[in-house]
């Protein structure tokens, strides 16, 4: 046994997952994906099955002291279903396990399941699952969801190849944004004693904060549209994150520019108003659930000469060759290496 | 909005399960079961493909300061499998969600995941996501598995019927007397200084506390004798709150015998010697991971005429109408309640 002490800020949080990769050997036929991909793909009698499990943790991904039960609930669901969407698929079934410490009465599970419900209603999902259990700290949320690809190749963040287009949707960093705001009233009320925090017109991004949706709207856009995105993740730990783990997973680079980067003007005003880089904000706040895909050359040139519109869809950059690394270019024309939030060691995951 | 607090230990763990499923109506016509079973039933093209999910958190479930990291992970797994395998379906496929907080090393996941690759390969399993986050106070690691029946009709906790046979495997209670055990040691040294436990010859009851086994073994046994369960559960929260729970899904009471129970000779050494009723450990004790279910008594008459023998598998008692309820009889002939281990209120989920 090793004396090693390595603390995991070193290695950062991908860098774990992919330290643990090699102790797993395949053992099993229809295991179509390692721990590679953040939703797994197993065969089943010829469909095939997309798995993904996500744990939400009191304090880490959640401040009980701003976040209504009942939105946490949904945003639960919504954390969970995520991953399988991002493989283009329509998620089918939950697990719901927590964590309760003894502040949780039976009325405050109520609220949080009432959120669970909801998003069960909006996104057509059965609970098939629950598991209560005691806590001594704070309050733990696993969920863990399910689907069955419709496609025959589900779309993983293996696939991407040089000269394909990067496309996101939605808009980046308004999430992180409305967390900015909610910490900073949480402040005001605490030095003031204040009762009622001032928001003052900033409502989108704490709807984007406290009650996320699922992107199951766009799954039908890209079909619609008969897109065939060759590769494809969820945007959860900022842009810089995903496109790099998609870029490092399918052996290519990439550059995107700053200004096609989807912003909402909100974003930018309160960025301006905190001193927050907008930019910065949507490479690497998190907690978007928007989906990065990129699609082939043929595909963009197909849909424009339809004259088809892509609601809600943007193209931000290029697949490059791998020697090329991850960059983004300023609008003052300026190449700069992307730099992917982690734990810590920010550099982990940069290539230049 | 409810104005009510009701605390958690009021309703109970299995109250709060049967209180939340009735918000949550079945949408997809694969979802075969709901949140009734410790573990989902899902169709897939044809075949059926079963899911559970399991949290542990540190504190609750287990105590760093005794727990080895390696067993942990070895636990971890057999805790998430645990429910597929009561359904009579060898698991396939696992997920791992992890909260690291900052005091777990790099070489701290790695023990523990040495221990998730160990029973990995013992039950033939592929770990298809691994997600590490981290967290601010304890280790919380949430494992979900997955598996395809191969009867058409994969076990449940409903379906015993009167005069049912109901049998258990293994030894019950061996693992809360090795937790005991434990605890003592654990409160000696720290009044004594001194640095070696004394568990003086009780080793089994150590294993079966920090490295239980999943019963995959009992499966090819009960299908080799083709024995055609008609209900099953796992022992997880003791063999009082398993039977319960049968009998409630199935509508049926039942009635077992003290002298039936299978209890180690080391559980009833260490019993007296820490004044522990091993009978009550059998029954409330928790964590034994071993199988319960009911066969005809036709299925037994059966197997007693072919001359097979079944074993560690062994018959307690039998299925009596929903009216006679829950109840044991002991050495004495007295016929008493049993009760459930709940979170608190223990009288919740006794009907006597």
């Amino acid at each position: 046994m090793s004396k090693k002490i390595t603390p995991l800020s070193e290695i950062g949080l991908f860098g774990l997952i992919e330290h643990i990769e090699k102790t797993f050997p395949k053992r099993n036929e229809n295991s179509l994906t390692g721990i590679e991909n953040d939703a797994a793909v197993v065969s089943c009698s010829g469909s095939k099955l997309i798995t993904a499990q996500n744990l939400l943790l009191e304090g880490i991904h959640f401040d009980l002291t701003y976040y209504p039960l009942r939105h946490l609930g949904f945003k639960a669901v919504v954390s969970g279903i995520s991953d399988i969407i991002a493989t283009g698929t329509k998620p089918s079934q939950i697990s719901i396990s927590l964590g309760l410490s003894g502040k949780m009465s039976l009325e405050a599970v109520e609220l949080l399941m009432e959120g669970v419900a909801t998003a069960c209603e909006k996104y057509d999902l059965d609970l098939v699952n629950f598991r209560p259990s005691s806590s001594l700290t704070g309050l733990s949320i696993a969920v863990s969801a399910i689907g069955f690809a419709s496609e025959s190749s589900p779309s993983t963040r293996i696939g991407a190849r040089e000269n394909d287009l990067i496309c996101v949707t939605g808009d980046l960093g308004s999430a992180f944004m409305g967390l900015q705001l909610l910490e900073r009233e949480k402040q005001v009320l605490k030095e003031t004693g204040q009762k009622n925090p001032d928001f003052g017109g900033y409502d989108y991004l704490l709807e984007r904060q406290l009650k996320p949706e699922a992107r199951l709207d766009l799954l039908d856009q890209i079909k619609n549209a008969h897109l065939k995105p060759t590769s494809m993740a969820l945007v959860r730990e900022g842009l810089a994150a995903a496109l790099i783990r998609m870029c490092k997973a399918s052996g290519t680079g990439c550059n995107i520019y700053e200004n096609k980067l989807p912003i909402d003007h909100s974003t930018n005003t309160l960025g301006e108003e905190m001193e927050i880089n907008p930019v910065v904000a949507a490479l690497n706040g998190g907690e978007d659930y928007e989906l990065l895909f990129t699609i082939s050359l043929e595909d963009y040139q197909r849909i424009e000469k339809e004259g088809k519109s892509l609601k809600d869809i943007f193209v931000i950059g290029h697949i490059t060759p791998e020697s090329k690394g991850y960059t983004l270019e300023t609008n003052a024309g300026e190449e700069i290496a992307l730099k992917a939030r982690g734990w810590g060691n920010e550099d982990a995951e940069s290539k230049n």
